[in-house]
């Protein structure tokens, strides 16, 4: 009921109205431009999953928020999300029957009532995705999420890394066609996900990572939501009154701005199911390069290396604050290049082994926002 | 007890001793000859799926087979099969524990105890691991199949044309990953499943089209495992006698030696997960072009389309009579070209729009074996 509700961030008190212990309607857009900030250039159209929450909203009602501190033990938490390429769900939008089956197809296969919706993600599509979801099925929703950003594969789930499997999963489509997976590993997981998604057209709904309360408390990472609803609130004040919003996100999500200038240059091709590519960015500072696979990983100005993953590398429409993925940078657009702490539990060795650089094949040790001189 | 066991095929009474209504060790090495023979090309390697059924058969002993005809209404009959290229399947063997897991996997799912193992197609390795699928679960084997010979892909079986669902269905490969898989047409289970067996590694195991008893006694092909084992025994029983097993091949599957001669090229790719390619064989008969997808599909000699899917078209050693699959063609060999009618069944507007030649992009009207001129 009060603005402390939420984990604190910086300057949340200062900046954010009271962020109130539901969802509703007129969260929506705030929470979708947060998401979308969190998503790293991933995580889709944050536009489209805001119009799914609100009609899902609207419809069914307000969704509850359960801070993952306050889950029962025995709580039955299941996540749900988009599969596929960003590129893609520009056009093949996901669907409400999708997102109830794919829930309760994993439900069923588990023989258990499920108890909480959850997001496997903060970013775009996946952090409103589960919204609707959780007003559909009726059921609360857990603030928080498995990443407290956005990766491209499944197995990027900072529960994954603490041992929670990533199966039995499910994943449907608009066909009607259902899966259900049991994998020995996440990365199996992903990859036979990952396939099946493709031969679905690129787009899927998966549920996967079923957690007990006591899990979900324990591995996810909490008030992800709120700080999404306070990112996107930020830009509106920061527009409203004429501040530079871009200053205010960074305030928001401890961030610094690596680069401000102009697109000259995007290759972007969607491929293995991800959209993978590279945008240029030139400006005053100097070149900057973005090499991305749905989201951001990798920053460098100048040639040198500024900002790796597993931090978060987030660009933002100069002007509005608007935050721009990576399937919607074009030539021309003024933009600017954050780069934000990711949370320190992506910085373990057991974590940088899922999703260091080398992983994603760029040929460099992690480099942190803010690292003095980065690497050339 | 009997020949007349099985039912006859045009000489069976004359070459073959009498089948028992087990199959047993001793069995393996004709059933597994006869296999590849009605596998037309594909079924994978039927050495490999003989050791794997004789040594199911010797831990767990003989195999009873019913005649789909035997079969109590409410029987619960799931088929289980190979799925992928032959090509890999050379090198990855297929293992009991997997043959296990798709059966029971697919039997949980259903909430079903299931009654009889079944072969979704007559062919090589697919005829033989339901043997060793029924041994190592103790239940009895249906004599019979979905197809009466081989075909590529999963919606190619009677059942399914006659209204039977592929799905739901299970797929599992050697690593522990297990799916099931529900789908609006047996289309989309060929296509995800297929994009799954690609991804396991481009051979997997599979169970689908859950059957009651009579379901199975009204769309299988029966007798076709007795079948197997009597062309087995016709070409032992030629080679022992010095007689032509060629002819004898003939005989048992009312086939016509379509051509003679030698293997002068072979162009084979694995690729989308089958074996396609084309082979050139030379003979007094003039230049003979067989073009498969892990099966033979269509026959030209001289450029004249002499039989198209869905007949049959084998390859076999001219020497030996020993069956050739796809994979194992070589420069050099010398083979006959059999052709022989499939089940009438195939030749219905139906089932001619999943397993006709157009299907595969043969630009041709299907042409039936011994069809008089054939088509240029």
């Amino acid at each position: 009921m009060n603005a402390a509700w939420f984990p604190e961030s910086p300057a949340a008190s200062v900046i954010a109205p009271p962020v109130r212990p539901v969802l509703d309607v007129e969260d929506m857009p705030d929470l979708a431009r947060g998401a979308a900030v969190l998503g790293t250039g991933g995580g889709g159209d944050p536009y489209l999953g805001r119009l799914l929450a609100e009609q899902a909203l609207r419809e069914h009602g307000p969704v509850p928020l359960v801070r993952p501190e306050d889950l029962p033990d025995d709580a039955c938490v299941l996540p749900v999300a988009q599969m596929g390429a960003p590129t893609v769900s520009v056009e093949k939008l996901p669907a409400y029957a999708e997102i109830g089956r794919a829930v309760t197809t994993l439900a069923e296969h588990l023989g258990r009532t499920p108890t909480h919706v959850a997001c496997i993600e903060a970013g775009g599509i996946n952090s409103t995705l589960p919204v609707a979801g959780a007003a559909l099925l009726g059921l609360p929703l857990v603030d928080g999420d498995g990443m407290g950003r956005a990766f491209p594969e499944l197995q990027m789930v900072l529960p994954g890394i603490a041992g929670v499997p990533a199966t039995p999963m499910s994943i449907t489509d608009e066909q009607g066609n259902t899966g259900v997976l049991t994998c020995p590993t996440a990365k199996w997981a992903e990859d036979l996900a990952r396939s099946m998604t493709i031969t679905m057209g690129c787009t899927a709904i998966i549920a996967n990572y079923p957690m007990t309360g006591a899990q979900a408390r324990e591995t996810l990472i909490g008030g992800t939501l709120g700080l999404c609803v306070r990112i996107g609130r930020a830009i509106a004040a920061a527009r409203a009154g004429l501040d530079d919003p871009v200053a205010a996100v960074a305030t928001e999500t401890g961030g610094t701005v690596l680069h401000t200038g102009k697109v000259v240059d995007v290759a972007r091709r969607t491929t293995t199911g991800f959209a993978r590519g590279e945008a240029r960015i030139t400006g005053d500072g100097g070149d900057c390069l973005l090499r991305f696979q749905n989201e951001h990983l990798l920053a460098e100005v100048d040639g040198r290396i500024v900002t790796t993953t597993p931090d978060l590398i987030m660009v933002l429409d100069t002007a509005t604050g608007e935050p721009v993925t990576t399937e919607a940078l074009r030539f021309g657009h003024r933009v600017s290049v954050l780069g934000a702490p990711a949370d320190p539990r992506w910085h373990t060795p057991a974590a940088l082994a899922v999703v260091g650089p080398r992983y994603f094949g760029y040929d460099t040790d992690p480099v942190r926002v803010g690292a003095p001189g980065g690497t050339a």
